[in-house]
């Protein structure tokens, strides 16, 4: 993901100065939502799908949530940050409550234990990022 | 989008009772989520797209969370409460920033007053799910 | 979904005459990708999901690839016509696909047999752009 | 992006054993539809956003198709092996359309020049994911 940050260096008229930050979470966004995607699917894959419903769901929609949030952070001009940081919250909500999801299950399947990792980190990119927002 | 109609009719298991709210969602945010890319499209293809990068910026953002939190409200089963109430928080702001932005170049751009319709009738459909939401 | 229709109509320079096509499948797509998000929801609440990983895993990726080829039809400006008949290859090889697996199980259950007739639909709407795409 | 790859060897049901394709792919997706959304952003805030309408609309489009794609790989479950296939194939015609588009301003952007090696890389990443698919 190295051009990412190359692609913020050149953008002409960013809308902030929170480069780092905007970094760290596109690329924390964009593993989160893989490794959400990946991980709702292997719980469809176990013995006992029917256990895990609930781990499906939150799974797909941080997954959404992440995958939109990164897009809208991969924007730096003419951002509006009323709604940036509303999406923001939203996103360390949904991360939140995979991550407590998915750690139920963390001993029993290891793709719940990464996948509540990289919730945990995506959330506190999510915290770190709406903190950098000027205005 | 009759057809979505029915299919949460015919959910076995339906996380709410929110059923009327819940389907008004998911077609006006549909129809937001286009409106607003057909919108961002035309505005690019105006004489002079430099005076309208804002008007961009915020149909393509209005877009994307549009068509995240249909997503969301189409799936009945196993909702997280908090989760879908941040959510359609950033959803209804995301639309009104599109909306105020279309509204200034409304009686110059028929596509911008149409915008700005589809944009106040889904952030409205996104504060009644919101107050439908138990729990 | 009316105010697609005023979007398109209200265009600047679309770079293509083909409007209704377009209109429909926008509206069509839109239809498909909420209608399948929900059939993959309900499907994991029946009783036995472990039976309906295929047609779970269909409908997700039916709804994936009608929301992302509707929007990029929602753009009428600057297309380019080989990413579009891919793109519309593909939307319309997933909708088949989906169709056939709901088919299966669509006696059992109605949102199997709803989300059927939207794919078909859906895909004979890709098949209908394909060919009103010039050059 | 490491835990897409634990993701995809904890996963309990692979499809196929494609995992060192699909890993690439999914991290290479990741970064052209981060890249393609933020290239058209920087487009969008150059001195003369008109003379770039080509470029913008070719990076939203390579974005979506890239994220779309990432996704589709990221399940390795129950896969369909001819929507893979499609999907593939019109997410690299995508990747190298855009690439055309932003290679004829890479001298005069600095982000187009990025936006270009990310699509090409992506391109060949979707080719190499081709080949590996089985059946």
């Amino acid at each position: 993901m190295n051009r990412v940050h190359q692609m913020f260096a050149s953008h002409p008229n960013p809308a902030s100065d929170a480069g780092e930050e905007a970094f760290a979470l596109v690329v924390g966004a964009a593993e989160c939502a893989a490794v959400c995607t990946t991980c709702a699917d292997a719980c469809l894959e176990e013995d006992d799908p029917a256990a895990l419903r609930r781990c499906i769901r939150s799974c797909l929609d941080c997954a959404d949530l992440c995958a939109v949030t990164g897009r809208l952070i991969a924007r730096p001009g003419e951002q509006d940050p009323q709604t940036l940081r509303a999406q923001l919250d939203a996103c360390a909500i949904a991360c939140r409550a995979c991550a407590e999801e998915c750690e139920r299950h963390a001993e029993a399947m290891e793709h719940c234990r990464f996948c509540a990792e990289s919730c945990r980190a995506c959330a506190n990119a999510c915290d770190r990022m709406r903190q950098a927002i000027v205005a």
